[in-house]
């Protein structure tokens, strides 16, 4: 097996935790510290073995650290944080703004390049593992249609536009596949749906006291962009129930690709995530592309990265010998 | 787009008319020829634009191809074609004896890197893409456990076993998951499974005139390797039936991997095909991995390669920059 890989861990939020707990799973790994923008003092890791130091830190760490995975948020930390530490380090991301990835593979692409650094980004399950899966169906199944359902699952984005509504002390999001429209996709038929009959959205919303539910009920349905396309529910519930029922970050969904080889045979590709835990199996991932990211490292592929340039056999830890043995 | 991949066929079975039929799905690829150890004049390709030549031939049109497709059966045909057509094309082939993989692999690795040659082995669904979701599974949840079923299909390998049987005339055999393992496996619970809870087989015999059918009966579910470990149903139907009801060769199946990213938190992965065709499914993801293999070798990636190496960009006839704005 060689030399461990040794990864640093850049900002400490549930990412950060889940990446902390993926590298005690991996034996090839050794976590070398957290970096943070807090004070660390403030910080609590998982284990009690893990360093934590000041992001300011960082660059002095440089030769001690083979990959800096980065667990920043993608609206306002990795924008920033991704070009600035791409130019000191192999990284690894999950930024998931769909719409805003080109720009964001350029800004990490120059620094990276220009320093002959490896950084991977939008890593995790969508993007990441999804979006291989329509690489996957669009390639094998050319004649035919992509369908991507996401939940039953909490939706970060979501449950934070609710709690900024006036009158709401507190809420939660889950989005839920519509299950007619998943079976009519599964036998084939390339239905075209809009956006409201592929998802639902269930909102569960704690008052502030005094406040109008009827009114916070209509905020939230009517929501541009977030809310009005789709079909709401809208239950209000106690502190204590949001509290005890709502505090797991589940989620998961499907890629369905559909098509025909001849105009007799139809095929159906499924791939589908249940997971107990958002955050950590993201984090899980990123892991597994640290490893990619430090042997196309180590073979001069510099630059930018997605997961669309990685070969499924350098995320393991097995040899190409044992994988082509034991997993062909 | 460029230029159009030239892509020829060896050997024209179930397979070859698959890769016929993919070829004409894919815009940037054309098809030069249907090679064939028989007599040209004897074949009927599916399109009438089709040429095919004898395999004899091959040789002398070396500079007319860019890769080459191997559709011969992976127990006589491969162990002999791999080896030499991968000194003098690219090739792509679904050799699926699982256990002769590394042999096979080593045959065809030496010529092809002798003669700067990319030859891409056991491309398809099992081995191919249920390994490639076999090695994420691994790589993204290696505390876990990984379950592959087989069906509802038919087996080509099972219904030739009990064709060899005396007094039968004619017959095939379905793999089926069993439901209660599968649903136990999605529970996340990691159950040890033993091969006669995970599948049945079905089979479907036609007899001979004066056969006894207690004596095939007991000749097919006492047959070792083949059918002594599972639960097996013999019926028994007329000829005429069996060219009305199985006359298709349906497949399919799943790879699940579930495990723990945390004590507390229990992940499922599933990957699943209903395939209307499995010979038409599989030759079409030869095509993809043609496409792949003709960039492997334009890189200079010489020698045998695996599902394993291949990013799966590769497979996509988009560009980069498109999958990353439209995929990821
Ligand atoms: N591709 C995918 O499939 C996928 C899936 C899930 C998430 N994601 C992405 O991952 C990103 C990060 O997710 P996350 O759930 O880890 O976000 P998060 O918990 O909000 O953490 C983001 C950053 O905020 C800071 N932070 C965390 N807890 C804090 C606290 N209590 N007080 C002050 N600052 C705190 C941390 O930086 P410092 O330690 O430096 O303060 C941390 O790096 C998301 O923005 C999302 O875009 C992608
Ligand atoms: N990896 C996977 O997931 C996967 C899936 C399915 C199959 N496979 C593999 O693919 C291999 C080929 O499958 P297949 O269904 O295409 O096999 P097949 O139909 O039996 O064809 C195999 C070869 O036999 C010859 N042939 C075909 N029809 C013939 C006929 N009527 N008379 C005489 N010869 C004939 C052809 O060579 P000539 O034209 O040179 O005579 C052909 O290349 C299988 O052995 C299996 O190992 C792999």
């Amino acid at each position: 097996m060689g030399q461990s890989i040794r990864i640093a861990i850049a900002g400490y939020g549930n990412l950060g935790r889940g990446v902390e707990a993926a590298i005690a799973k991996n034996p090839d790994m050794q976590l070398t510290g957290i970096y943070t923008r807090r004070p660390p003092s403030q910080l609590q890791p998982r284990l009690e073995a893990t360093s934590v130091y000041s992001m300011e830190a960082l660059s002095g760490h440089a030769g001690k650290i083979d990959v800096l995975i980065l667990c920043g948020g993608s609206k306002e930390d990795l924008p920033q944080q991704g070009p600035e530490l791409a130019a000191l380090f192999n990284t690894v991301d999950s930024f998931d703004t769909h719409a805003r990835i080109p720009e964001y593979f350029a800004s990490v692409n120059g620094p990276a390049l220009a320093n002959r650094k490896t950084a991977l980004i939008s890593a995790g399950w969508d993007p990441g593992m999804f979006s291989i899966n329509r690489v996957y169906g669009e390639a094998l199944l050319p004649d035919g249609a992509t369908y991507t359902f996401w939940g039953k699952g909490l939706s970060q984005g979501h449950s934070d536009a609710i709690r900024r509504i006036p009158g709401v002390a507190g809420g939660v999001q889950y989005t839920v596949p519509v299950q007619d429209a998943l079976e009519e996709v599964r036998q084939g038929s390339r239905p075209t749906l809009t956006t409201r009959q592929k998802h639902t959205r269930d909102c569960f919303v704690v008052l502030e006291p005094g406040a109008d539910p009827e009114a916070v009920k209509n905020a939230i349905v009517t929501m541009p962009h977030y809310f009005d396309e789709y079909d709401t529910t809208v239950s209000f519930i106690t502190e204590e129930a949001l509290r005890r029922e709502h505090n797991a970050m589940p989620h998961g969904g499907l890629v369905i690709r559909t098509g025909n080889t001849t105009e007799e045979n139809t095929q159906v590709v499924e791939y589908s995530l249940k997971l107990g835990s958002n955050p950590e199996f993201t984090s899980s991932i990123l892991v597994a592309y640290a490893r990619a990211v430090h042997r196309m490292h180590q073979a001069g592929q510099y630059g930018a990265k997605t997961v669309f340039d990685v070969a499924p056999g350098l995320l393991s830890a097995k040899s190409p010998e044992q994988l082509r043995a034991e997993d062909l």
